[in-house]
C-alpha cells in the first residue's frame, strides 16, 4: 500500500476523505479492502458484527482500481468497502435475515440497494448480523465496540458495530421502528432513515411494509449524504418507492443554518430520558439557537397513541408475512423472543389494525402541523446509552422499563409518520458510551436535515472519536 | 301548474328534459315538487321508499323559482327535487343510517354532497330508506315498484325504488360493494359509482372507508352525468377525495363509440348468471361491436380471491367503526343480520386484513393490465333480477346460493379496485323485471364510461320504460 497512509489512518477515514485518495490513486481499493479484512480478522471474533464475508471483495476491489486507472471513476463510493445488513439479498452471498437456519435462504441476487451500490463502484464487503427478522433491539451475539459487555442496539446492530469498529466506512441498515438510528446512537455513528419511499426496498426481507425503510449507517453526515445520493430514487419492484426528484445532497452541506426553524416537541421526546442524554440534546438545541436558528417548543398530544398504533401495525404486518411459515410448522428457525412476537400478531384484530392506522393518521396530521412552522425537529435518538447484554430491564424516569420499550420510544414516531430522521453522535456519557441526537424534517426534505446535522457535527467533532479496540 | 304538462308526463321526465322547462319557466319547481309529493302520498305507503320528507321542500322550490325568475339559473339541477339516502347528514332533516333507533341521530347539517346539490339549486325532497348501516342488499321494508312482492335491492334500495316509482328524477346513494348499482339494476334505473375519491364523502355515515363511494341514481345516463358534474371534486374533510380536474361530462355524450376497445372478462363475471341476463348482456356486447368497438375476451385470474378480500376488509372496517357502540352495549339498534356482521368483524385478524389488502393490490394490478388494452369493461350488473322479499336462497348455476352472495358478485370487484362503474337498464326478463348492464372504465375516466352507456341507452330506450303503479 501507499507508504504515507497507515492502517490506523485508513480505518478511521470517512468516504469524503477516502474518495479523493482513491480517485487520485494515492490509495488502492485493494489495499483499503485488504486493510478492512485484516482488521476484521483481528477484532470481529470479539465483536461478531459480520455473519458472512464476501469471497470476491478483493477481486471487486481490483476491478474498481482498474476502472479508476482507466479514468472511469464512478463517484465517492467507487472502491469503498460497504457492509450489507443480512436482510438484503446479495449476489453471490447468502441472506438469512438474522436467522440461523440453513434452509431459510433467500435468493442470492442483488436487492435494489445492493445493485445501486455496485453500480456506484462500491465493494460489497459482506453481510452484517441483525436481530432475527429485524424484530429486536439487541442483535445477539454482537457486542458494542465501545464496551464489549454492552449491546450494539438493533436490529441493524452488526452494521452499527462494524462501522464503529472501523471495519468499513459505511453499511446498509433497515429501520422499521428505529433499527438504523438505535444502533447508530448506541455505537456512536451516523444513521439515516430517509422519508418513506425515498429508497426502494425490493429484495429486502419484509418486516412490516408500511413501516420498513432502507438507509445507510456511516461515520459522518456527509457520508450518509453520499450513500443517500446513490440509493435514493425509483424502484420498479417496490410499490411504495417514490419517483420524487433526487436533489444533490452534498450541495446542501456546509451552508450554515441561520434562519432555520427548530421545533422541540417537549412531550414524549423528553419524558423519562437519561440525564446526561437530556443535557447533551439541550446543548445541541442551544448550539443551533446560537447559530441563528429560531427554536419553538411544542406538544404533539396524539403521540400518546403512538406505541399502541405502531405495535398493532408492526405485529399484524410481521405475522401476515411469517404466517405461512408458522402454519407450515417451520418454527424451529425462530428464536423464542421473535416467535412470541410473530405469534402475538394473530391477536391483533382487523378492527384493531384499522384503528391503529387511524391513530397513525392523526399523529401524521399533528406532526405535519409542527413542520408547517418548523424546518426540523430535534430530539434525543435513544433515551439511554448502550445497556449491558445481560440487562433486559433498566431503571429510568423513576421506574423500571424494558430495554425493548425504551430503545425505540424516540425513533418509532418517524416510522409511523414516514418523516426522514437522522441519528448522529452528540457526545459521551460518564461511562464513555456514545449518545445520539435525532433530527427529523418534512417528507423528502433530507437536504435540510443533513444541513443541520452537518453543521452540528462540524462544530463538535464527535465523528472523529472512535473506540480503541484491544490490540489495535 | 302549466296546463300543457300533465302529472303523468312530469313524473316520467329526466333532468335533461326538466331543466329547459324550468329554466324557460314553462314549469315551476313548486309544481314539480308538489307533483312529486302528491305521487309519494299516493304510492309510497305501498313502496316505502322514504323514511323522511322534507318540511321545507316546497319553500325551497319557491326560492328556486324566484331565483330563476331573477335570471339566476344555476344549472340543470336548479329546481329539481332530489332524494337523499339516509346515511348522508342533511340540514334540517334527521339521519339514522337505516336504523330505527331515535337516539342514534347524526348531526342535522349538510354533508358535502348535499351542500353541493343545494348550491346547484336542487330541492332536497327527503331521505330514502336503506339497509341498516349499508350492510345488506334487501332494504326492508321497501318494495320494488316493478313488482311489490320483490325487493328493490340494497343498500340504497329506497333511492332506487323512489327513482323507479317516479317520485323524483334522481337520488343519492352510496356504494361499498354494489349498493348503488344493485338497486339500480333491480329497479331499472341508472346508478353510477364513480372512481374512488371522485366524490367527497364527508358527512356520510362510514361503512368501510376504503371501499365506500358516493354517487347518484337517476333515470338516464345523461342525468347521472349532470349529478356527477355537481358532485365531483375536492372535499377538504375527506382525505380520500381527489383534486383531479373535473371534465365536462355532458360534452362526452352523443359522441359515438367507434374505435373504443371493450374488454369482456369471461371468468367470474359470466359464471352462474341467469340465462336471460346473460343473453341481454351478450346483446349489448354485440351492439357495441356493431357500433365499431373492438371486443376482446380476457380472464382476470386473481378475481377468485376477490370475495375473501372484500369480505375481510369490509367486516374489519365496519367493526372498527361500530366497535365503540357495541362495547358500550348499544346493541338494541342493530337488526340481527347486521349485528351478526358487525360482531363477525372481530374475527378478522390484523394479518388477515393485511393479506386481504395484498390480494386487493393484485386484483388492481390485473384489472389495470386489462384496462391498459381496453377503454371499458362490460359485464352484467347483477346475476339475477329482483328476488321475492321472502327469498334468501335462490337456485343459480345449478346450485343454491344466498341472495346476499349473488347480488354483489359482479359489483364488488369495482369497489376493491376503485374503478368507476355504472349500471344501466338492458331490458326485462320474462317476468317483466328489469335487468342491468354494467360498464367500468379506468380511474377518473367517467366520461368514457358515460359515453358508452349513453350510446347504448339511446339506441335501446329502456330508460323510457317505467313501472305502472296501481292508481297512477
Amino acid at each position: 500500500m501507499t507508504p504515507s497512509l497507515s492502517s490506523v489512518d485508513l480505518c478511521g477515514l470517512t468516504i469524503s476523505e477516502l474518495a479523493p485518495l482513491l480517485r487520485g490513486r494515492r490509495l488502492s481499493s485493494v489495499d483499503l479492502v485488504g486493510e478492512s479484512l485484516a482488521r476484521l480478522g483481528r477484532h470481529d471474533p470479539a465483536i461478531q458484527s459480520f455473519v458472512h464475508l464476501s469471497a470476491s471483495a478483493l477481486e471487486e476491489a481490483a476491478a474498481a482500481d482498474a476502472a479508476i486507472a482507466r479514468g472511469e471513476w464512478r463517484g465517492p463510493l467507487h472502491g469503498v468497502p460497504i457492509a450489507i445488513k443480512d436482510n438484503y439479498t446479495t449476489q453471490g452471498q447468502p441472506t438469512r435475515a438474522g436467522t440461523g437456519v440453513a434452509a431459510l435462504t433467500f435468493p442470492e441476487r442483488d436487492s435494489h440497494c445492493v445493485a445501486r451500490l455496485r453500480a456506484a463502484g462500491a465493494v460489497i464487503l459482506g453481510k452484517t448480523r441483525m436481530h432475527e427478522f429485524a424484530w429486536g433491539m439487541v442483535t445477539p451475539p454482537t457486542r458494542n465496540p465501545w464496551d464489549l459487555d454492552r449491546v450494539p442496539g438493533g436490529s441493524s446492530g452488526g452494521s452499527g458495530a462494524a462501522v464503529a469498529a472501523g471495519f468499513c466506512p459505511a453499511a446498509l441498515g433497515s429501520d422499521t421502528g428505529g433499527s438504523i438510528r438505535i444502533p447508530a446512537a448506541l455505537c456512536g455513528v451516523v444513521g439515516l432513515k430517509p422519508t418513506y419511499g425515498r429508497i426502494g426496498r425490493s429484495g429486502i426481507v419484509p418486516h412490516s411494509w408500511s413501516l420498513d425503510h432502507a438507509g445507510p449507517l456511516g461515520r459522518s453526515v456527509a457520508d450518509a449524504a453520499h450513500l443517500l445520493q446513490v440509493l435514493a430514487g425509483p424502484d420498479a419492484e417496490d410499490p411504495a418507492a417514490s419517483a420524487a426528484p433526487v436533489p444533490n445532497y452534498a450541495a446542501a452541506l456546509g451552508e450554515g443554518v441561520r434562519g432555520l426553524r427548530v421545533a422541540v416537541i417537549r412531550n414524549h421526546f423528553f419524558e423519562a430520558i437519561d440525564d446526561e442524554v437530556a443535557a447533551a440534546v439541550e446543548g445541541a438545541i442551544d448550539f443551533l439557537a446560537g447559530e441563528g436558528c429560531t427554536v419553538r417548543e411544542v406538544n404533539v398530544p396524539s403521540l400518546r397513541y403512538g406505541l399502541g398504533s405502531i405495535f398493532a401495525i408492526e405485529l399484524a404486518s410481521s405475522t401476515a408475512y411469517h404466517d405461512a411459515s408458522l402454519a407450515a410448522g417451520h418454527t424451529a428457525g425462530f428464536a423464542a423472543d421473535v416467535r412470541d412476537l410473530v405469534e402475538m400478531g394473530r391477536l391483533v384484530t382487523g378492527p384493531d389494525y384499522l384503528k391503529a392506522e387511524q391513530m397513525r393518521a392523526r399523529i401524521m396530521d399533528e406532526m405535519a402541523e409542527v413542520l408547517a412552522q418548523a424546518d426540523v425537529i430535534v430530539t434525543p435518538a435513544s433515551p439511554i446509552t448502550a445497556w449491558r447484554h445481560d440487562e433486559s430491564i433498566v431503571q429510568i424516569g423513576g421506574r423500571e422499563e424494558s430495554v425493548l420499550a425504551i430503545s425505540w420510544r424516540l425513533t418509532y414516531p418517524f416510522n409511523l409518520t414516514g418523516l426522514p430522521a437522522i441519528s448522529l453522535p452528540c457526545g459521551f456519557d460518564r461511562r464513555g458510551l456514545p449518545m445520539g441526537l435525532q433530527i427529523a424534517a418534512r417528507p423528502f426534505a433530507e437536504e435540510v436535515l443533513l444541513r443541520v446535522a452537518d453543521r452540528y457535527e462540524r462544530a463538535h467533532g464527535w465523528a472523529a472519536c472512535r473506540p480503541v479496540l484491544a490490540g489495535s
